[in-house]
């Protein structure tokens, strides 16, 4: 039996993120593993876990199966694997989940190690507010307009803000299921499913048909990180999964970042715990997302400054004489000085440059501020 | 002359945050350096500066009528100088502006050094929104309401929420002006001053009738700043003088604390590049606050966490097993276990606990969820 026929099988023994499985992979070969477990071995536990499912299964005529639906399984080798899942062999786990995927159905044009190697995951929410969903998707639109790719979970809220600010300029977007790519989760995305599988890719690592469950949503949000340079979290309350993504991107030595909100807002709470604990950078726009994502030295953001004014460029001791000039009745030169605190003579020759530069007028010996400014 | 009548005299003639002066006075003592101007001596260029300010000086009657008016003028020694300002002397000047006041105008029944010993500046946009306007005034009540003083500029927007909060909980509040603690700037807070000149204290270091400045308020805000353990900025846009504050209070060592907005309001915009580049911590509410600016170890906050639910005591395996027990039909042990991937003698086992807390139902060997879950 081949690696990948092994794998795909494997894929449908065990559950997703089981790090059991994942050592004797990484230390026998998939074939081997596969082949301990139809010997009924009980190596680590595993085959006690896996029995029942043994049953019926038939990998190759599932792998055929799924080609025929314009499924592919992607395993490590493959030109396609993404580099980014190398990192889960040798992160720690997190909640009894981690370790590599053992591959990953595709659906979907992109390749999945282009789409993937500049790329950032966008998420939060499922509730998510007006607010967040505007601020997720035009994120979205601005990495992917550059061609970044957008990868997501497809869930409501912000996932999908994400993934359709990504397909609003036509750019790359990946949604990583927590069941099988042939299924709809939420029932109510299958057209935005569709589509992302007709642009860009819908990925899972269970097999075709799979329903989703709590633990497997906690297992798709490690390779969400994973796959990825950065995770921008965009609406998340204190017990929202897009938490659980942000640890493991920071788990993963990846770019953790995070969008403020009203601090009256319960969806922006957990962000605002990710920035206060500096898990998180702030970001507040797609700019600083690219910032943050690329080499650096490129991408860098001017921090906003609002308009120049023409004070600006005043000394402070100009600005001492401008502050003394009155606004509507003028006043001496000599009642100026008084004022401002700055001898006549200094005062005159600033009041004569201030005048040069439209800022005050002179009128029979009466200086005030020029009606225009 | 003595050394209060000394410094009233100065702060007459000079403007405030004239390092110069403030550099002479602390190595002659403001008596040397007053009779030096009066002699007409120039001083580092003092002299030239403030002598259109001499003539007709009379520092005694000033504190005088001062004082019939309930205007106190509090010096350095005095047993109510807040200690606080002392670090203004060894910090470097900011905008030209720098060093300790000569001394403080103040009215109001408050002890200027026990109102600031534990207190917090709130400051932030005149233009604040009413998001930001609320989330200062709560914040103000919150601190207040534990005694710790509210220091804030009387200006518009937040400055006025941070004051308001304060005083509807009786809390202690320092409204420190640009111009003299007799006039109302903005005229519009006529009836905000005297209320906080009733019950907390209203500071400037300019002599009672001076108007305000640009260049005033730039000094005025290292005071808010000095007088204080912690800044908290609610809304500032890129070009608010809270960010001025603000960045006094970081050259001070004392504690900047933001607190964050939408990414869409330009008030929030100043606020969020303070918590980008870290000068200054996310803050969400007033207990933030009180955790911040208190001694290590006390006031600490419980981060938001949600409520607890039933799942969050099970373990990965038992969550695993509760997952695949299905809504509405039920399904067979043999059945949960296969979907579940475990073995069916331990899913039999999990079933009865998750049963006996309530969290499925069984019936003629049939597994459910609980209705009431």
């Amino acid at each position: 039996m081949t690696d990948r026929v092994a794998r795909a099988a494997l894929s449908r023994l065990a559950e997703p993120g089981d790090v059991r499985l994942a050592a004797l992979v990484a230390e026998l070969g998939a074939s081997r593993v596969f082949d301990l477990l139809r010997e009924e071995r009980d190596v680590t536990g595993v085959y006690t876990d896996v029995a029942t499912r043994m049953c019926g299964l038939d990998p190759e005529r599932e792998l055929a199966d799924a080609a025929k639906r314009g499924i592919r399984f992607v395993v490590p080798g493959d030109d396609e694997w993404p580099t980014g899942l190398q990192d889960l062999d040798r992160s720690e786990a997190l909640q009894g989940r981690g370790g590599g995927p053992l591959g990953l159905w595709v659906r979907g044009p992109l390749s999945l190690r282009s789409a993937c190697s500049r790329s950032v995951a966008v998420v939060g929410s499922r509730s998510a507010t007006t607010y967040g969903a505007d601020v997720a998707s035009g994120i979205a639109a601005h990495v992917a307009g550059l061609a970044v790719g957008v990868v997501s979970g497809a869930a409501y809220g912000i996932d999908q803000a994400a993934h359709r600010g990504a397909l609003a300029v036509r750019g790359p977007t990946v949604a990583v299921l927590a069941c099988g790519v042939d299924r709809a989760y939420p029932t109510a995305h299958r057209a935005l499913l569709d589509y992302i599988a007709d642009t860009g890719a819908v990925v899972s690592e269970l097999p075709p048909g799979s329903a989703p469950t709590k633990l497997r949503f906690l297992s798709r949000n490690r390779l969400i990180a994973a796959l990825t340079l950065g995770t921008v979290v965009v609406e998340a309350a204190v017990r929202s999964g897009a938490l659980n993504t942000a640890r493991w991107a920071s788990r993963l030595n990846r770019v953790v970042m995070g969008v403020p909100g009203p601090v009256t807002s319960a969806p922006s709470e957990g962000v605002h715990e990710l920035i206060r604990g500096q898990v998180a950078a702030l970001v507040t726009r797609g700019s600083d997302v690219m910032e943050l994502v690329s080499p650096a030295g490129a991408h860098l953001t001017v921090p906003p400054r609002g308009d120049e004014r023409p004070h600006d460029r005043l000394s402070a001791r100009e600005l001492q004489v401008l502050d003394a000039v009155p606004v509507l009745q003028g006043a001496t030169a000599a009642s100026i000085a008084r004022t401002a605190g700055i001898p006549e003579d200094e005062v005159v020759a600033t009041l004569r440059r201030l005048a040069e530069g439209s800022l005050i007028e002179h009128s029979v010996g009466l200086w005030r501020l020029a009606s225009g400014g």
